[in-house]
């Protein structure tokens, strides 16, 4: 019996002028595609990095949330001024801007009544009908609106909330993928790498990535498929090229 | 006199399945927008990554080039059949996509006429009309069409060529930024940041980040303006806010 593909997609909406600036290094990206490629089986088809702006947020809230099954947004989410996910979230679905009760309660027992000012309270603030996504590190949950789920952008913060968001995602079927790093040039192999990907089009997608290592040139040939079988057909063809082509290998 | 304040913008338009898959960590975005920032005076408002598919590079490069003054695409223009950044934009754009003379006698001299092959060949072919992005490490030259600049994927070769992009740029007023590290939560000051956020909206950007350092919390206070004494007038109010809060600074 065949088994049947299940295609599960993402987007990556990262909010922040500190990345946009050049002040920070985002390091979210790669742990997002990491998680959903891997642990998930959903492919990331496109990520975006734009400003704290809420017209803009609006638009691509709008955009992606409609033309894939999921987005996650990093950043905004915090007690301060420029932290503007949330309302932006609310008018782009158009459904109220208020304190989220659960997260309320969480909030205000990990500060205490006494401490619990309005920056803090401003972060139990929420889409209404928002669900929690639960943050073990510093109490202040995230969020999912419709297929939105929004997390911080502190990367130590998010790592340790992704698995809380597992509950809310359908996994889709995982992709394989296989790595050779081969000691040569692209353009040596090239051609017949060309007519490899043309014959395997619908099933294997293969990239070719330059590398330059302990002084040395490479390439990495990258398969990747749902299928394992049609991962190996294409794992053949390759090394019949290489030893035609008589290339070292560095690494599988 | 008043000086005038020119805004220049870009977008940066990652194009590779490596990014998305989370195979590969990107080092491209930090680099150029703190190139464009700090050396062009020009900002970065949006960045994408979309995979090596035709359709949605058209669409982007369509989306942008018109949106911003400037384009920067990376990725994409390797001698492999995973690289079509430069067909995309010639169908982008509805030029021919054809030998660029001068690129194709570059590329012929670095190789050798008879190491020249098909693969390296292809690197010579771009849209009709684009000007060239000399290449000093490995030959195989960018281009600009349009207002699009195209460079390439590997972050050692990009950064080599980032300054043979001036000469098509037009610079901006020079955005100036200061950082004030503090030993605070941000719930602590984020009233009276908004505050002062409020009262500078049209002159100032301040951006507040929490870090963990040395075991420490703190935050980042950043403030940002084309006018250094808009800046300086913020700053006396953040040191008075610090003074009244008796919060201890870590860095200026």
């Amino acid at each position: 019996m065949k088994k049947k593909i299940k295609k599960v997609n993402a987007a990556i909406l990262i909010i922040g002028n500190e990345i946009l600036s050049g002040r920070t290094q985002d390091k979210n990206i790669i742990f997002l595609t990491n998680w959903l490629n891997l642990k998930c089986g959903i492919s990331v088809n496109e990520v975006r990095i734009i400003p704290d702006d809420e017209k803009v947020i609006i638009k691509n809230i709008l955009y992606l949330s409609k033309k894939f099954n999921y987005v996650f947004t990093t950043g905004g989410i915090g007690p301060t001024h420029d932290d503007i996910t949330a309302q932006s979230i609310s008018k782009a679905f158009k459904v109220k801007y208020e304190f989220h009760k659960e997260a309320y309660a969480i909030l205000e027992k990990y500060y205490g009544k006494n401490k619990f000012n309005d920056g803090r309270k401003k972060m139990a603030k929420m889409p209404r009908g928002a669900k929690l996504i639960y943050n073990p590190s510093s109490a202040a949950p995230g969020f999912i609106t419709k297929n939105v789920l929004s997390l911080p952008g502190v990367p130590s913060i998010l790592n340790s909330m992704i698995e809380n968001c597992k509950i809310y995602l359908i996994k889709g079927t995982k992709t394989y993928s296989k790595t050779i790093n081969l000691y040569t040039v692209e353009s040596n192999i090239s051609k017949k790498l060309g007519e490899i990907q043309k014959k395997y089009k619908r099933y294997v997608e293969i990239g070719s990535y330059p590398f330059f290592r302990l002084g040395k040139i490479g390439v990495a040939v990258v398969t990747r498929s749902v299928s394992q079988n049609k991962l190996k057909s294409v794992d053949n063809e390759l090394f019949k090229l290489i030893k035609i082509k008589k290339i070292q290998i560095l690494k599988i």
